[in-house]
């Protein structure tokens, strides 16, 4: 059974090598495939799913806040990716350029969208008069390409999948309004919905998005002690509806100019959720948005009556997405395949349990066992599948608590990174400089400045200067 | 009011210039903008909405057939897009082709997906090793390109969404029989959500997929007697899998080699549904596929109570999709909004009608207006769409029978097509060359040689010869 070998091979340990873990994961639990395109992937029906149930999530949750969806051209032509001085030079050097259709070579070549900024700019342009024309809030799901040098899964790979919204807005406020409702649409989305708690913040100008005033963000730390970047939001105030030209009469009849927003979360987040929460015998899915919520797996399925009992069930099973693995795999073998996928129960049914009118439920990220009786099963999976997503969260978060450190002078700052992979919390002058000096002694970045923070030391960590910011420094992805 | 002005302009009428009316219809009805690139246009909210809904609706009949989603690169190496020597001649002369990624030019130029069997094939050579992994059908929703040099919205542009579905089967048997399932499976999309009957059959030799054993189509036809295809499906038999060296062990350890299909509809339905239910007034939607079933009106608005009314009324009718058009344009601008953009029904409320515990519905098909007790309104909408949505087939079908002619001489055949738009059916005797004369002599293709059809003659309408086949042949877009 060539197939069952494959699953349930061991994979690495991640103390042993965390980086081999996780492609181990992503490959071992069918979530992706390598392709004879460098740099791309191929997403298998188990990666795809989870993706397909964050969109679902996520596009319910943009359309409650007045957000609609619209498909741009993935193609931008070399003049108008120009037309904002920062932007163009942020993403030039990483885009993938068209140069020839059909047989013939193009007047101007096309680059392969980065992000949309300058489409949606363009197209605003042409849309937007009066005040009465805005606001629009507007979203794609899409796939976007950045020519990367290096690539892994999920996390960085030369073609992605993503959403970005982009609004519009009469006014600045409404603007830093909209930038601060979607981050924070994000943080909500990845604590409820994948367990991952997230620190939200700003970036620094040298962290944040080309050609924006600010740049918003969630960052989550992972198993390893590296932070994750999961989602921004960026407010672009009037930059871009100026090099582009876009202006809107106000009920005065005066000329405005607008401002802008753009937010986006890609596939990137699939890779949070295998590094927070995945584990030696593979990924470990949050109920929420595990594509299946249980597997019956049938013990002594050839025995009279256990497959049609392990079928009932299912049937009963209705409001959860649950299946029963009724292949001539034993029941180890269909144990092992669970946890590797990262499924969040199992439920054991045989002929004893069936003569008791009970079932084991098997959780799968603390292995508990929970007699259930039949007769109560949907209420009680329920149940079970609720506390599990609690319990992944409030275990998620501690892990953060623990690995979060603050530093007030710098050689306690650069023996924290070197030695507690985690989280800094120190101050910052707000010179680049010292970001830069940061980053070259110790390969930390400004993960972010978070909102509400209240100050650890008065001055700079680094400098010594006077401190205008606390700052969660970590190596990252 | 820009927008109102923008929306109620009247549009071409369809006898006068049917080309602009659909032109008309598509940027009046805000279904798309024109964009700066070239052959490629923007999906606006209304436009894109309707595809939503037809991805729901079709991923949902997808996956009750054991369809799994996945995705795959949108890049294809040269190299790769070559093996398959019919497949490399229909498609290299219309792609767009990346040779920079970055800074630098790129070792193999890389097209941009045209259609993904190359990299399904690619893939499948990786995952297909026993008997036990097939089958295996997937499905991608996605943009492909194709460098067209004349482009039209939704019919005929150089990027397009679309879904294509790729299955590997262990027998030429099953492979067939899951072409033919997906082609029946479009046809009842097509008739049952789009209002939109379809012919079903075979396309010839010569308009057949570039690669496939068979091409099955669904041909629908459009207001003005042209023909459309509206979703084709593909049996590649073993040709694909030769290619590409994919070959399984079967159950005595033998080596096979496997049979593909591919299926694909795309935002050309779109097109479909504009050509097929649309009027002088604008853009007809099905009530299925609408993403707005029913525009409240309220008149008088500023009247007490009467703008609580119309909310009171949507908040009651959540069983449907409905919208309260509360804007302060008056009643006349409203409707003829609500025309133009396809509304299936409007709801009129008005303080007399309130007095009376009334309101008028307002079909947009028939412009058929129905008083309706508000007590009653829940039941009597769902039953006013769903005798429109019937209405609507029923009068496409009786277009279509109209509109559907039979030659068996040639003269007659090259006079049908010249004065009376539409379908004629005619034999043929399976020869190239006589579809190829028809072609250049009438501008008429084969749309397909329909399943089940009964001959009309014993010889080729074109040389006279013995005929092989009943044709559907047409001008199509």
């Amino acid at each position: 059974m060539a197939d069952d070998k494959k699953m349930v091979e061991a994979i690495t340990s991640m103390e042993d090598d965390f980086a081999q873990w996780y492609t181990d994961v992503c490959t071992k639990a069918e979530l992706i495939s390598y392709s004879n395109v460098k740099g791309c992937m191929v997403i298998k029906p188990a990666g795809y799913a989870i993706w397909e149930n964050i969109q679902k999530e996520l596009d319910r949750r943009f359309k409650e806040t007045g957000v609609e969806n619209v498909y741009m051209p993935m193609f931008i032509p070399e003049s108008l990716l120009q037309k904002e001085k920062d932007h163009v030079e942020g993403f030039a050097p990483e885009v993938a350029w068209v140069t020839q259709g059909g047989l013939e070579p193009l007047a101007e070549k096309l680059c392969v969208r980065p992000t949309s900024e300058t489409l949606f700019c363009d197209f605003y342009k042409g849309e937007v008069e009066s005040y009465r024309d805005l606001p629009k809030c507007y979203n794609q799901w899409c796939s976007v390409v950045r020519w990367e040098k290096t690539t892994r899964p999920f996390l960085r790979s030369r073609e992605f999948l993503w959403q970005e919204g982009h609004t519009i807005h009469a006014t600045a406020k409404e603007a830093e309004e909209r930038t601060e409702q979607m981050l924070n649409l994000y943080a909500d989305f990845c604590e409820d919905f994948l367990a991952i708690p997230v620190v939200r913040g700003r970036k620094t100008d040298k962290e944040k998005f080309a050609g924006a005033e600010a740049t918003y963000t969630i960052e989550a730390l992972m198993h390893d002690g590296k932070a994750l970047q999961s989602g921004t939001s960026h407010n672009f105030g009037d930059g871009f509806a100026k090099a582009f030209g876009i202006q809107y009469t106000d009920k005065d009849n005066k000329l405005q100019t607008p401002h802008q927003t753009s937010w986006g979360v890609s596939t990137r987040i699939i890779g949070a959720i295998i590094m927070v929460h995945g584990d030696n015998s593979g990924l470990v899915l949050p109920p929420k948005v595990a594509p299946v919520q249980a597997m019956i797996i049938p013990i002594q399925q050839k025995k009279e009556g256990v497959l049609e009992k392990a079928m009932e069930l299912r049937d009963k099973l209705g409001a959860f997405r649950v299946k029963v693995d009724d292949t001539d795999k034993s029941p180890g073998w269909k144990f092992s395949e669970q946890e590797m996928r990262g499924i969040p129960v199992r439920i054991e049914i045989g002929p004893k349990d069936i003569a008791n009118n009970q079932c084991v439920v098997v959780r799968r990220d603390t292995r508990e066992k929970i007699t259930v009786n039949l007769d109560e099963l949907d209420v009680k999976l329920g149940e079970i599948l609720d506390t599990m997503q609690k319990d992944m969260y409030e275990r998620a978060l501690a892990h953060r608590e623990a690995h979060t450190y603050e530093a007030t002078d710098y050689e306690g700052f650069k023996k924290t990174i070197d030695e507690k992979p985690g989280f800094v919390k120190a101050m910052w002058c707000g010179d680049v400089e010292c970001e830069n000096k940061i980053k070259e002694d110790t390969g930390a970045t400004s993960r972010c400045m978070p909102f509400n923070s209240k100050p650890i030391a008065d001055t700079c960590v680094c400098c010594g200067k006077k401190a205008k910011a606390l700052v969660y420094w970590g190596r990252a992805y």
